[in-house]
């Protein structure tokens, strides 16, 4: 059972508090005190085609305090879900990942021994305790730093108690905060008709400027690039509570097309986060192949493609959530033409271009890779 | 001369007339064209100390139009020229120079040869015509992406209409928006002590959820480790519209260091920029090795001096605006000690460390490294 409504630190301190009593059971009874964790390696990692994200399995693996190999571990798990706990309980400030380490990182009394010795030690740890307590990190009180921005007709209540208004935001647009729970990031009101999302700053900023999303009624975010975890948690917000379309907008290129898919599906490294993060019913709106001749676009736009574009092709071809026939053709064609385009490119066309041919031509044709 | 009000855009478009005025007017007297360009290598960059400020020297380079090794560029030259003379003329939405690019790389007509083959070609003629006619980047409608988020008593009316309280920005701070000249990020009201710019997000996340800019009657603002360029000329307008102190806040390592003197003086690479974007006043607040006892700082935080930060520590050294006594003394003292220190790591003290005691100790002491 996988929770989406906001979890309270209550709850969460509750699950926690379980867990340590498990330990301290076992060791009345005299049993070697152990845990179990569910596995978030590729061999526990798989593609869930009717609900269209990529998943963890149930593949558990126990952790022993009596181990020599993993009496360590044991301890800084316990000593991370300890910490998490208090920040829960005493109501702190979320922290970094990094931060949560600093506040954990000690000598041992009475020993030369250190709780632990980097950070690669902590943040595996801090994902195991998302997994034992089925919490997001951002319910653990512990943020990852957020890039996006978004514009458009949605109001939201701050955890802050500010009322923000994504129409009011300036130039600049509303930056994505680093926890937009329920709890934290409450959507009060939003009149959008569907959500864009934006690869590059660049074309977002282009579209702001525009006020494309005024035009279009719509909201528009971008995660400059790759998003940070704020952005696709916030997208499948959207998805779940707006229920409107959703079309993702990138290069034509195999990163544009593996940024759509970590929007949608997830990633395998996150496969534990996808479930509360994937937006699966996200259209790829373009750039693709076909838009090539469909709209014109100059040869001055097309960029050949590398022996490093071909490798990063044949690796996302591989994948089980880009084997749709939509995507083989796509891939195929885009072999063929033996360039890529970027979205950016569309400027050549007129800077007018993407807001009044590209983007309402394909929104309205429903011209999307399924 | 340095303009540093807001220039018009027919202000700009006027002086790049003139530069092609001056081309005709070398066709007309049948002299080879020629244009004169302020040299922006390493041979005419200096340390302006009366002003605090890395700047440009008055050494030119000519480049003409009859010379075999020159014709594409002066020829690319003016196209640029000619692109963004456009642009403001019909008051367009300000373009990412990557799409500046590709609204110029065509196909010459009658020839095969491009305008343009690689962004590397268009790049370097952008900050050669915004030497030419001494304006910003921005102001020539060509905007970077910025990365930064701030929060605190300021008002400011964006050139959307947007009038934005950055204390009621929630969570996430209010973004910087690419463009913050005088004409689109006009500040209205400003009631703040002081600028405390912090090098990490995390950092300025616990501090804003601690709402320390409201108890030290501040503005915060981090540009997310090294900061683009919106957010150093942001700094520059604070210092120069605001007269308020300006406190850097950094991690105690080179890269720190130097996080804090291209927001103060600027950086080699973007000399002719400093004049414009640095902030000499800026004052370094920490993290510093005297820090460390009379904090009492623990061990845990410590990290060991590598290879890598002992040669960037050696390159920052020989830099002559880091020849002070105060910086001479810092950088022994480092040397002496072997290790480096995050400003995450206050949080090993307390989680309210940074905000309750180590913030308000230096600056009321005004323990600065000058």
């Amino acid at each position: 059972m996988v929770k989406t409504e906001a979890q309270s630190g209550a709850e969460i301190a509750a699950r926690l508090q379980a867990l340590g009593n498990e330990v301290i059971a076992d060791i009345e009874l005299k049993k070697n005190p152990s845990m179990a964790i569910l596995t978030r390696a590729l061999n526990n990692v798989y593609f869930d085609e009717d609900a269209g994200l990529i998943k963890l399995g149930d593949k558990k693996q126990n952790r022993y305090y009596i181990n020599l190999n993993q009496a360590k571990k044991f301890m800084q798990t316990l000593l991370v879900a300890k910490q998490i706990k208090w920040l829960l309980e005493q109501q702190k400030p979320a922290l970094s990942i990094r931060q949560l380490y600093y506040t954990l990182k000690h000598s041992i009394e009475g020993s030369k021994e250190e709780t632990f010795d980097s950070q690669d030690e902590s943040d595996p740890l801090i994902e195991d305790v998302e997994v034992m307590v089925d919490a997001l990190r951002e319910e653990l009180r512990l943020i990852a730093t957020p890039k996006g921005v978004l514009a458009g007709p949605m109001v939201v209540l701050d955890q802050t108690g500010d009322m923000l208004d994504f129409t009011k935001m300036g130039s600049a647009g509303g930056a994505v905060p680093p926890s937009v729970e329920e709890n934290t990031f409450e959507i009060k009101e939003c009149s959008a008709d569907f959500v864009l999302v934006i690869e590059k700053f660049a074309v977002w900023n282009l579209l702001n400027q525009q006020k494309y999303w005024k035009d279009a009624n719509c909201l528009i975010m971008t995660g400059k690039g790759q998003p940070a975890r704020a952005e696709r948690r916030l997208l499948h917000r959207m998805q779940k509570e707006l229920k409107i379309p959703i079309y993702v907008f990138t290069d034509m290129d195999p990163w544009g097309y593996y940024i759509y898919s970590v929007y949608k599906q997830g990633s395998i490294n996150l496969a534990f986060f996808s479930e509360k993060a994937g937006s699966p019913k996200a259209n790829y709106l373009g750039f693709s192949t076909s838009d090539i001749k469909q709209f014109d676009i100059p040869r001055s736009a097309y960029i050949k493609l590398k022996d490093v574009d071909y490798k990063r092709l044949k690796e996302i071809e591989a994948y089980d959530w880009f084997k749709s026939p939509g995507w083989k053709k796509e891939f195929a064609a885009m072999k063929q033409f033996g360039y890529k385009v970027e979205q950016d490119s569309l400027v050549a066309k007129s800077i007018e271009f993407t807001a009044k041919e590209y983007l309402p031509t394909k929104i309205e044709n429903k011209q999307f890779i399924a």
